[in-house]
């Protein structure tokens, strides 16, 4: 099963305690679809200013992401400028320049509309409604957002979240969105919004699944190699969907299975700039990492004997 | 094996938004040692003024909490007041009174010199190492603090831990006091000050255990019931020291074990005030809570043909 993304395409200009980078390669459907590329065969719907470089596009081709939903046009790419603080908790903005997306009216080539997993990843909540309904049964929709959309187009995401199978979202979103401080609250009011799963990123907490009646939690790694969080989200998302496309299982089982691996990919991605740990990343590795995960969250029951008659 | 706890037993005017409730029954060693008595004998040192109600005495009694070593003295009870807003994850002190506790000298009784399992609940750390000077080759001690010793008795904070086998904090306080905002790092560099084990309690987001080389990570409850958090920290601790008390077991599974018994003691700890909850929790309850914290956390292993090659 294929997978497909949509979502920016864009050049970050980072400043993290580790370093500041210039324009490099970011954007939320570039961090997930190569999380995804590890496992599925993926395509990216988005678009491009006609400056975009050739060596980043190569890049993504290297890891066999299908462009062909990419529209390059006249015009400057999506850039976003940020920086973190010591505790790299969260992105402070300096900047975020459209540019290209401003207009963006997406078109899913047709041989991408019998996409049967897809990721919405952080949009305008009405391009993520064009998208749906172009779209030809999908097996598996998944959806991201983020603060700007709750606050100016909560009409059009409760839209989509009704459209969806799987909302992804951080915490302060939830908490914003549902206006509940209490994460199980805000899950399960998404739930009754109209989605089949909610999945709520904690970044150094880990995360949460909710689902009908079924709860998981999943563990974040004791990470200590931290140098840029950008894209730990969509790097999730993109393993997560990744996973469940190729496995083309949604049993809760292997949905739990499948947010391990997305944890597992945010994990990696966050130890170093843009995709630089990406590219160097080993299958071997992907499944050390895996183990480490289940290793150092494993438990074994109570013994009732040693709880007081 | 019994549990010698040490920590403050007070009177708590508190206000949450489930409402507000006048000097009712708190401290630290009252909520650490209701939990840990559904597993071990337990018993408390500590001070409490001749003002000290009866009935509040008589209920820690009705669970065999040995009171042998609490020195009622002429003068007030140590008296908190605080409240805690929407998002109840921080408490904000609205007044302290130390009273008999300002003059607190702990004299330990001969027949709990000899305890096995101690818990230094969160009192002055001079306090804490006369308690240590007193203590007959335990064979575990655990400790606490606040941020309130981290900023006034950092010497006598280093001199406690090197001395114990566990240090529990919580996350705000471990960053602060090791100057980083990376809790492994955090927890490193505080078994490098000589204790054998960390246990970082992260409130909500559930607890992260570390030794020498080993990382557990236990998830929270996902708690919708939530009415006042008083004492989360301190029914942790005394689950968990009880139940490594009860099965007399130090092995990492146990250890790993008593950790998830100290987060199921907290989780119903918040469910309602003071000891409300506690002195209505069944056996049962807990056996069912423990095995929810399994369900809701167990995942199988990544399948490696999922993965490209």
């Amino acid at each position: 099963m294929s997978v497909l993304i949509v979502g920016t395409i864009g050049l970050d200009t980072i400043e993290t305690p580790f370093g500041r980078k210039n324009e490099i390669l970011g954007g939320s459907a570039v961090h997930a679809s190569m999380a995804s590329s590890f496992y599925a065969q993926t395509a990216i719907v988005g678009v491009a200013g006609n400056d975009f470089p050739k060596e980043y596009a190569d890049l993504l081709k290297s890891r066999n992401i299908n462009l062909g939903g990419v529209q390059i046009i006249e015009g400057h790419t999506f850039r976003w400028s940020g920086y973190y603080e010591y505790d790299m908790n969260k992105a402070h903005t300096r900047d975020t320049k459209l540019n290209v997306y401003a207009a963006f009216d997406p078109k899913i080539p047709d041989n991408l509309k019998k996409s049967d997993f897809v990721f919405l990843a952080n949009l305008d909540p009405e391009i993520q409604l064009k998208v749906l309904d172009q779209l030809d049964k999908p097996k598996m929709v998944a959806m991201d957002t983020m603060d700007f959309w709750i606050n100016s187009k909560r009409d059009a995401l409760h839209e989509v979240i009704k459209r969806v199978d799987f909302v992804l979202m951080n915490d302060g979103e939830a908490r914003q969105f549902m206006e509940t401080p209490n994460l199980p609250v805000a899950a399960s009011r998404l739930l009754k919004l109209g989605t089949k799963a909610v999945i709520i990123k904690k970044g150094e907490h880990g995360a949460l699944l909710f689902t009908d009646g079924v709860h998981f939690s999943a563990p974040s790694y004791p990470q200590q190699m931290l140098r840029d969080p950008t894209g730990a989200g969509d790097s999730f998302a993109g393993g997560f969907i990744g996973y469940l496309a190729k496995s083309n299982d949604l049993s809760q089982e292997n949905i739990r299975r499948a947010v391990i691996v997305g944890s597992v990919m945010a994990s990696f991605n966050v130890e170093d700039f843009s995709l630089d740990r990406m590219r160097r990343l080993k299958r071997k590795e992907i499944i050390d990492r895996f183990q480490e995960f289940k290793d150092f969250s494993e438990f074994e029951t109570i013994k009732p004997a040693h709880i007081k008659k």
